[in-house]
Order: C-alpha cells, then sequence, then structure tokens
C-alpha cells in the first residue's frame, strides 16, 4: 500500500464532523482503500465476484453430501441468476463472472454462448488421499490462469470479489490450512456441507492420510496447491495475485476463497496488502486462515455458502467506507465545533 | 410476528439451491422480516433513517468533550448532507429525516425552510444529577410526538431506521441501562465521545449520583425516562413504537437508540419483534442492552458514532435478506440434486 496515500487519507478522516475515528472499521477500511488504490477518492464503483468452480477426485472419500454432479449444476443456476451470489450481487451492484477451472462436466455450450470463462485445467482433481491432487505443472497453470482472468477482467473491474464452487472442496482447503500453519487437522475441520459426527471423523482422517502421503512444502505454494489443493483453489489464488498486481482491492470471501489467499500470500507476499477479507464463516478452520494472514475479516453472519457471498455482502462496506471518506464535511467545512471543551 | 409467514418464510429458505441454512443470520433475518411484514416478499425499498436530536441539562458536569452547541450544529450538517448519517444513508439508498425533539437552540429557520420535523419538548433536559431530567408528562409527550412521526412518515417508509444526536446523550442512555438491568454503573459505563480516565470516573459519578437521586422505577419506561432520559431517546421510543404499530421492521442502531428500545420495551414489550438490532458498538454497556432485549445485533465494526450510522449500514443487510428470500432458486426450480448422497 501506499503509505503516503493512507496518511492523506487518515489526515482528513480525523477531521470530519464526529468524534475521533467514530466510525471504527470503515475508517481503517477506508485508510485501507486510499493506500491500495493510491487516490483519495477511491474507485469503487465498477464491482466484481469472480466465482471460480472446480471438482475433486477426494470426494470419493464420502467427503462431501453432495454428488460432484452438483459443481456443474451450481454453475448453471449462476448462469441463470437463481443462486445466493446472484441474489447478494444484485443487491450490492455487482457483476457475477463464472470461471470453469476444472470441473468434471462439460460446459462448452456456456462456454460458446459467452456465459462463462473456459480456463479447465483439467475433469477435476486427483483423489489427494491416494496422491497429489495435481501436477505441479497444472498447479503452475491453475494459477496462471486465475492472473490472466484477472488481467481480463481489471479493465473493466474497480473492486474484485472471489468466490468458489465445487463439491468437496472444505477438504482441499482444511488440508491447505493444516499444512500452511501447522494446526492440528480436527482443530480446522469443520462440517462443510452439513456433515454429521462420523463423516466429520471420516474427513478428518482423509485430510490427514492425504497430509502424510503428499507432505506438502508450506514454504512453497506451488507445492501445496498441487498436493492438497484444487483447481479453482488455484484459479483464486491468481486472481488475488491478478488484482493486487493492478492496485485493485480483492474481497476475499470464505474458507475455500481464503485458502486460495493463502496460496497466493505463500507466492507474492504482497498481495496481503490489497486483501480486504469480507467474513468469518461458520467453518471451523477459517478464523486459523486468517490468523496467518494476519487480517481480521469484516463481519460474522454465520455464513457458510462461498459462492463469493460474503464478498458480495462486503461491498457494500467497500462503498460505504469510501463515502465517509469522500462525502462527509469536515469541522471545518460544516462550522461545526470541533474543539473539546477546556 | 406472525407464525404463519415465519413458517411459509422458512420451508422457502430451506429448498433453496445451497446446503442448509448456509446463509446463517441473514436467513434468520430474512424470517423476521417476513414474520415482521406478514409478506414473502416483504417491502424494503423505501428505507428512512430518522434523526431525533436534543440536548441535556447533565452536560454541565461535565461529562462530553464537546460542547452542547455542538448538538443544533450537526443538525445543520444533517441538513446539509455532510455528516456521517447523510452518507452511509446515501450509499444504503436510505432517506434522513431529522427531527428536533428538545435541542437547546432555536432551529425555527430551519423548521420553516420544511428540513427538519418541529418536535421540541424542551429546550434541553434538566441536570439529572440534581433532579429528574424531565417531568413525568413531558417525557409522555416525547414518547408521544416519536409515534406521531412514525404515523406521519409509515405511508412513505418500508423500513425505519433509528437515529440520535445530541451532545451528552451516552450519560443518560448509561443511566437507562443500569436503571434497567441493574448492572453496576462502572459496568455499563464508556467513554462517549472520547473521555480519559479521569472523565470516565467522574462520568460514573454523575450517573450513581443521579440514579441515587433520581431513583427510577425499573418496571415504569416513563419513570426511567423522565428522571433519567433525554428528549431525543423518548422520541427514539416512540418511533419504536410506532414503527412496530405498523408491522415496519425498525433497526436500532447504537448505544442512546437501544437505550430508547428499553423504554419502548418496557412501555410495550410487543415491539421487540419489529425491532432489528443493527449492530454492537463500542460504548460499554451496548452488550448489556442487547442482552436485555434479548436480541442479538448484526455487524460489529467497532463504530460509536450515533445519528443511526449502523442503521443506514444495516440497511443493506436487510436488502440482502429479502433478496436471498425472494430471488433465490430452489433445488426444484433450478434443477440442482438437492439430496445428499447416501
Amino acid at each position: 500500500q501506499d503509505t503516503e496515500y493512507r496518511e492523506k487519507a487518515r489526515a482528513r478522516l480525523e477531521q470530519l464532523t464526529m468524534p475521533h475515528w467514530a466510525l471504527g472499521d470503515l475508517m481503517d477500511l477506508a485508510v485501507d482503500l486510499a493506500g491500495i488504490t493510491r487516490s483519495l477518492k477511491p474507485p469503487v464503483k465498477r464491482k466484481r465476484v469472480v466465482v471460480m468452480a472446480g471438482d475433486h477426485g477426494v470426494t470419493a472419500e464420502g467427503v462431501s453430501r453432495y454428488p460432484s454432479e452438483v459443481t456443474a449444476q451450481m454453475v448453471y443456476n449462476f448462469v441463470n441468476g437463481g443462486a445466493g451470489i446472484n441474489a447478494l450481487a444484485r443487491q450490492a451492484g455487482a457483476e457475477v463472472t463464472v470461471v470453469d477451472m476444472g470441473t468434471a462436466a462439460d460446459l462448452d455450450d456456456l462456454v460458446k454462448a459467452g456465459k462463462i470463462i473456459a480456463r479447465k485445467i483439467g475433469n477435476g482433481t486427483q483423489n489427494m488421499a491416494h496422491g497429489p491432487a495435481m501436477t505441479r505443472t497444472h498447479a503452475v497453470m491453475a494459477v496462471e490462469a486465475g492472473i490472466e482472468v484477472a488481467n481480463q477482467l481489471a479493465p473493466e473491474t474497480d473492486v474484485f470479489g472471489t468466490g468458489d464452487m465445487g463439491i468437496g472442496n472444505t477438504t482441499p482447503s482444511t488440508a491447505i490450512v493444516a499444512a500452511m500453519t501447522g494446526a492440528p487437522v480436527a482443530e480446522v475441520t469443520g462440517r462443510g456441507t452439513g456433515l454429521d459426527d462420523d463423516q466429520l471423523q471420516q474427513k478428518i482422517q482423509v485430510v490427514e492420510r492425504a497430509l502424510k502421503i503428499n507432505r506438502p512444502d508450506p514454504s512453497d505454494g506451488i507445492d501445496v496447491l498441487s498436493k492438497v489443493g484444487g483447481f479453482e483453489i488455484g484459479g483464486i489464488a491468481g486472481l488475488i495475485i491478478g488484482a493486487a498486481a493492478h492496485r485493485k482491492p480483492v474481497l476475499v470471501d470464505g474458507f475455500i476463497s481464503t485458502a486460495g489467499a493463502l496460496i497466493a500470500y505463500a507466492l507474492e507476499p504482497f498481495v496481503r496488502d490489497f486483501i480486504i477479507c469480507a467474513h468469518r464463516s461458520v467453518e471451523q478452520g477459517h478464523r486459523a486462515m486468517h490468523e496467518r494472514l494476519g487480517l481480521r475479516p469484516l463481519m460474522d453472519l454465520n455464513m457458510r455458502l462461498g459462492e463469493g457471498t460474503g464478498a458480495a455482502l462486503a461491498m457494500n462496506l467497500v462503498e460505504a467506507a469510501v463515502a465517509v471518506l469522500t462525502e462527509v464535511a469536515t469541522f471545518e467545512e460544516a462550522g461545526v465545533t470541533g474543539t473539546p471543551v477546556e
């Protein structure tokens, strides 16, 4: 972030007609946005949530309550405007862009109709409980594809949001946070779409096995991604790197998106300055991810949907922060007595 | 709230193309809105924050860092669109209506120009550290004025938000929460606009003295309001009662607004069903207020401005909740496999 613009923003915010820093987190966010965009009028009008979709071989281990077909079915739902992310993006005035990073389905009809972006690295990952989820080459390709999507969309986007769709993808995300932070798997494994106690134990064992077999190197983001990641997670990591390279704020959504952020941060630590954590999800290991990044999420609404829904909601807060910075009068401008009583 | 509409909303939300209740608090809010408005398409388009202004005799005790003149100066700031609430209301697409409930200033020019609503009960309250803040008659008049404002605005308002302006008004609000909950004064007294340690001790002593001298009866909302309240706090209580009587959702803002909600709840317990707590503020005693109401705030953004700023922000969440209820497809509608894997 640009220190000069952070300071300029802070100086203005301290003069606004209100007690010092009385809008708390919104004011911190306004300073970040000024530092990110190098502007005292950070552009935030053109908002976009990019939903990265991919399938997961590890679903063969019974780690999700829903079948893999649902990934592609939900892509159609996104395109038809009927999913949670569509409703929340509309409310926030954001566009939704769907990218096929690696679903197991043939989505050529949607690609040809210009409804989704095709960046398919493979027809779903391999089962990480038996070996690497993907080759190292595929991991690099996934991240590069995300960067290219950011490059493509940057000219028409002021604020990015990340989103994901992929049945089974809390399992690789759990493996990523465990690998990156060293936290015990049981501590960072959650119920995903709604596992019961037995299924949760099974999921913990699957993640432990995947880590034991693959031994991902936490200092190497590509190694972690290739061994226990997913195509859409790599795409999210790339999108974050690309957005940051364009000095655009990127709202990181829930558990899967933040797993992508951990990969991006391992590859390019500078991205941290451009990330805004939208919310804390119900998913158990999300807190450990935020701690690893050293970033505090804006909201906690007991959500656990993914798709970018938290990012879309938080776009209202980004707009609000900019409104505070740009529209509120200073004590001097408004003729309000700003000096406290002696 | 209407049980039948709550159930209908719940039934629809359980069929949406997402894991069960995956949008958490937004879905709870959607159920509340359906129950409040008796509709599966709760109207929320016309949003309005009502900012109640009043002055406080207790400022003579040195409980605020700002002089009382700032109350009226800020009313001009609201009218000119330069305050925090103006910026956040614009972001949320909400109107701002300012009511002079009892400022110490002559605001006739704004009244004649139709810029504010005149409901002045008095030129500021008496100093509650020496006796009742107002007469019982004035307390009744303040609440009635708030109800009448709600009646006047209801035909053109779908969602109300409460707001306040009044230098010194965290002090009566602290006295109200202490009186209503029995909590020790030191536990519920905060720094308001930014008191230092000595000033905080002074404020605690002032509140303790006001409670000792006046002995408000916690079972009698009018008694509490008259002895240790404020004109704008009475107006907020009345606005909440009026909004609830019209079956309109009312977003209650921060510490002062929630003090008004405590008075409203003491007078008419049914209002609780129509209240949505927007956020938890930094002010120390806010949590005890929410516990007393048995309601959980939607956000916690370390804000402490008042003016209705938290209510304005939360209007985005109200819109989002309605979007989820009305715009997201069900599994059947979208052709998505909704039944978990066996």
